[in-house]
């Protein structure tokens, strides 16, 4: 048996104390201590969402919440642009094709962030564009659309944004109610330090005017539904008790850290240690744009398989990072920087990295990514 | 603080040792640890169901695999029998509506248990129907509907049965492949003793064939991509880690309970024990037949609301039992005995509800419920 580092850009690992607190007898879901809770986990993503709007829980992966972002605001044939910058962008055009939506694919090289101006020309060709559909943080590419631009661009127009923040929340800066974000998802499993299970959607005035009129056809989805019972704090459906306890617990984590704020600089101060690695590895990003604080992707040198470099840490070291996707397979490997993951754990990261480039037959020099990464750690 | 006594029908208690289990460090969901956990649970599930279908796992609650029940099967305009004896059957109708399909509503009065021949009487008027919908234990009513009796009415017809065994599955005998079932869905947090936030398909040869033309939207609930992703061990999206761990415990936990049969007997010794303690209170079950094993309803005496005794255990004692709902509410109160109940849980709830019916004036023999349980259990 040996010791498990979790690495990947999700699920992350969580806190012991946290595993504990989801380890209490059940309550059950339409109790008043439920309620209770319930209550204060509606308060509290709201604080993490920085948002006064209403968010919705959903008990499914973050893709449910996704797909609830369709079928709850457009009706078939409706047009709408699917920001294709990645394994995750293109999910939005499988699920708007699922519903009968008509899916204007802006494809964006993977490693490249959208552009604005893109999208606004897009907006302005066709004013029946319903609606923007994009990732904060593509996990796929690690990286980082400009959302807030992105914001300014669909405000004035009759299109709702829509972003995946599923690995984005928690790990950076997405104030959704200072940008204006129509629409914004999360899910339990990345930056929030939780097992998989909880899917979050904020939604806002434009994206509720929306809702009125979309045909699409839901039901365990449906936001209205949940609108009308989660206002009394209650699920529609029996709610995931454990989770809903985990997230109690992850909101006293979280102000034990010193706050959302902090938790973002030590991200992007371990996203820094570990890119100085990269570089004193003489690697490149394969960001190349937007290199986003909460995960690092990096390509593997000529002549290795980056799945080699995965696997190598996988069973060497039970070390998980994770590989690329699809046309990124084998050129890239992704380590996480959000959640429950401490400069130590980075180095360790690091460390094992080396040892599997060296390995591998890479030649650099030994323990140059662990010195570039201390020096960034000890100067902090 | 009060010891909190869990005997509503879902969530049910929870093994302390199976949440210890669930409690274990996060691994990475494409580990290969998890696909090999992900096979055994697929296993496990094969058992409990007792069939060789492939036995789908979502991350949701019950309604999501409903939801999935109607939208793989069927397409728009498609028409479907929804047997309706109390709140989840109505269920059915709603789905079937969402999604654009007709529902043919069987009504039959709560309390009672849809007759077969009523079911065949409209497959043979109209040939077109595609599916019937029902539940095998319907927990707004406490009846069982007669399921292996409906399999025979559509065996030869063109309609797939589904049930919705959410309730009943692990508490009394529903064999899948003997009883030639077509569908049958099931949950975690009912007598399989797991939090909520699981839920199970079972899908057989007929159903499999009907899924290939079905039109109905669908995205997170696809059958035809769980079944690709799942015949390798994995999901298709982030699988509830904790949950899986937590399954593999509770087959342990089955095995150790002396298998799934013998808890069906022991289930239903806590039914008739408590079925006994009504009598000796000489009230009334709210199921006029067929009557489930897996939890009674009860009738309030005439003058008491039930509500107050559903608040006066929950208030004066901790524990946890289920009032009626629609228009059940404040006639009936309902009390689980699947899952992790022993039979002094039951005797602790048949105590509490003589105490509460006391407490609000009906008069009766305090401890003849008590004693008449204690009967059944010490002869047994």
């Amino acid at each position: 048996m040996k010791k498990v580092s979790l690495l990947a850009p999700g699920p992350t690992p969580v806190p012991p104390r946290t595993l504990l607190a989801m380890a209490q007898p059940l309550i059950h879901h339409r109790s008043s201590d439920f309620l209770e809770i319930f209550g204060r986990v509606r308060e509290g993503l709201k604080k993490i969402f920085k948002t006064n709007n209403d968010v919705l829980v959903f008990c499914s992966s973050g893709t449910g919440a996704m797909e609830s972002a369709v079928t709850n605001l457009l009706s078939p044939g409706d047009k709408a642009i699917a920001i294709r910058g990645g394994k995750f962008g293109e999910r939005w055009t499988e699920l708007l094709e699922a519903y009968g939506c008509q899916a204007i694919n802006l494809d964006v090289p993977w490693g490249y962030a959208v552009k604005p101006d893109d999208v606004a020309a897009l907006l302005k060709a066709d004013p029946s564009i319903k609606a923007v559909y994009v990732q904060a943080l593509e996990t796929s590419t690690g990286v980082s659309h400009p959302i807030k631009e992105l914001a300014q661009v669909t405000k004035d127009t009759g299109a709702v944004l829509v972003v995946d923040a599923v690995s984005a929340l928690g790990a950076y800066d997405i104030p959704t109610d200072e940008w204006g974000l129509d629409v914004v998802i999360s899910g339990s499993q990345k930056a929030l330090m939780l097992p998989p299970g909880l899917a979050f959607v904020s939604i806002g005035p434009k994206a509720l005017e929306m809702m009125k009129t979309s045909k699409c056809p839901k039901f365990y989805f449906s936001w209205a539904k949940e609108l009308k019972t989660q206002s009394q704090n209650k699920g529609a459906f029996t709610s995931p008790v454990p989770l809903f306890l985990g997230l109690l617990d992850i909101f006293e984590v979280i102000d034990e850290m010193g706050g959302l704020d902090n938790i973002f600089e030590e991200t992007a101060l371990k996203s820094k240690a570990f890119k100085a690695a990269v570089a004193a590895w003489g690697l490149e990003l394969y960001s190349k744009e937007n290199a986003s604080t909460g995960l690092t992707a990096v390509e593997a040198p000529a002549g290795i398989d980056a799945q080699d470099v995965v696997g190598w840490l996988k069973n060497k070291y039970a070390i998980f990072i994770a590989g690329g996707q699809a046309q990124a397979k084998g050129k890239i490997f992704r380590v996480a920087h959000m959640g429950f993951i401490s400069e130590f754990d980075t180095l360790q990261g690091i460390s094992a990295i080396e040892m599997a480039l060296a390995g591998l037959g890479y030649k650099f020099e030994m323990g140059a990514g662990v010195a570039a990464a201390q020096k960034i750690f000890g100067e902090a």
